[in-house]
């Protein structure tokens, strides 16, 4: 296993984890049952009538004795995804948290309402309506690691794009983190993350697909949570800046979004959005790998095998932050 | 927040997760729908129908630099919860997983298939059928915070056990952490963890609640996969030994089993399988808390005031094992 934080190791003070936000919901009306719960045990009654927890976020901390910068940063995942997704690469290279870990970083990765270890509440009692799941076919094209038609469930069969720099091998794997996800669900999953920003105080913010559409309105909520925020790949912008030019943005974009219309619709929404912010003076930069010569990245430039480059592109953007709010 | 892992910190070398086991399953049937899946998006295809990866676990490593011990310490959760529950406590104390890496072991937390990070899939299409859920209400007697007619929503009106240890103030942060589950997985459960344990190699397991009961059947399969397993209140025991009297076992018990019927079946059921062990050959240790004048533990000993204490005593036996070995 290559899993290599760092050859000279990290020297942690704290790992652990907490939940932020959510409610108390009242379900009654439903009928208790006898259950054999414990495997090779006698049953049991079961009764589901009673109060649930329910809208909270997740969140795991990883601390250092002496941290390099003075603020951490927050991790929010895409859509049917959670945490694990900045842990390690489907091919088993250690992910971004580690990377940002490594270069002096406090870190904190989150799970979503509904998504991981945030849990999710009974539905139609407590949720409205049932979630959608995510398939390897969807993945596939969403995730743009080849045409839609280039998928097959063997994986000898698959067809990537030329030159995808996506770990192949570790498709499946890929697969194996989705979770399913309610639609409707955005504005309690913003509360709750807010939840955790106020007890973590300012944090650089990175955010994946549907977390950087999130984050974008986070931003423009709340500028007072952030130091600045990345969004890779945010999946579509709020319709309005509020007063999101207070927070530095860094906007990736990866390579063959004109292959895939969802992405070409999601960055027309995301580049409108950043003409206004720019217009009000913001601090945007865009991160277009193709347009600096970096190919073959796919959605998830994080698990990519040019992960670690990617990585110092954003680090690199967050020290030119930190070194022009310094010279300020 | 007191989450100190240590005072002279932690080194380590690697922090990161994989997903083991699994298979793929196809869904067909499903129609395709148009959705507004990205918050202030364009609506787009959503297409149930493909291939899904069901009944992975999740996993979730830490390593030293220089680990104390030549075997990890691995964690499996208790039913509706989450590798989340070896974490940190509800009040904010670090978790068992800090206290273990502390004491120098390289740790694996784990998410069972179907719960936290290791996801869930489609019913009644691929599971065939819905989960369960954990109310707030259940897990006051259950987990033995105080009789059932002791919860109210208000937690002023919360009457515990005299004399309970577990942080009042923590409970609804403890009910944050339930997660959904299916009662008839036991075995693909087992499956995915023992596919987790061949990447690990030998462990010491330390496993709660359904978890120890899974742990017990796990010894009694595949005794090569543990250097000792530590069953804290497992729910019941497997008809049959197997080959377990070749793995030293741990069995702890907490306060006031008397006042909750379902921990007296439970507690018969390992009771009598201890003694099949002791039967023959097998090296079964009882930490029997209250016995032993540890008055006031509840069903989750690693979330009490007295957490580390307990830890202590599991820290104790194990290198006791250790010293044992190594003395023959």
């Amino acid at each position: 296993m290559t899993d290599d934080v760092a050859r000279p190791g990290v020297h942690i003070r704290a790992i652990g984890s907490f939940f932020a936000g959510g409610r108390i919901a009242t379900l009654s009306g439903q009928p208790k049952r006898q259950i054999q719960v414990a495997r090779h045990g006698p049953q049991r009654e079961v009764d589901l009538n009673g109060d649930y927890v329910t809208g909270q976020s997740y969140v795991q901390f990883v601390h250092h004795v002496a941290p390099r910068f003075d603020a951490p940063v927050m991790f929010w995942h895409g859509g049917a995804m959670t945490g694990a997704m900045w842990e390690a690469t489907p091919d088993g290279r250690p992910g971004w948290q580690s990377y940002f870990l490594n270069a002096g970083f406090d870190t904190y990765v989150c799970d979503a309402m509904e998504r991981g270890r945030a849990s999710w509440s009974p539905y139609p009692d407590i949720y409205a309506t049932a979630p959608i799941h995510r398939t390897l076919n969807e993945a596939w094209s969403m995730f743009r690691i080849g045409e839609a038609d280039g998928y097959a469930t063997d994986p000898a069969q698959r067809k990537p794009f030329p030159g995808s720099l996506f770990p192949l091998d570790g498709f499946d794997d890929l697969g194996a983190q989705f979770v399913p996800r309610w639609t409707e669900h955005g504005h309690e999953t913003l509360d709750a993350y807010y939840e955790a920003l106020r007890r973590t105080g300012p944090v650089w913010l990175i955010a994946h697909s549907q977390g950087g559409n999130l984050a974008l309105e986070a931003a423009a909520r709340h500028p007072e949570f952030f130091r600045g925020v990345v969004a890779v790949e945010p999946a579509s912008a709020p319709p309005d800046p509020g007063d999101a030019n207070r927070v530095p943005h860094l906007i990736v974009w990866c390579d063959n979004i004109d292959k895939a219309p969802a992405w070409v619709a999601y960055r027309q929404s995301v580049d409108a959005y950043a003409d206004k912010l720019v217009a009000l003076g913001g601090n945007v930069h865009l991160l277009d790998l193709p347009a600096l010569g970096i190919h073959g990245n796919s959605h998830v430039p994080m698990m990519d095998a040019n992960s670690d480059v990617v990585a110092g592109e954003v680090l690199a953007w967050v020290e030119s932050v930190v070194a022009t709010k310094a010279a300020g």
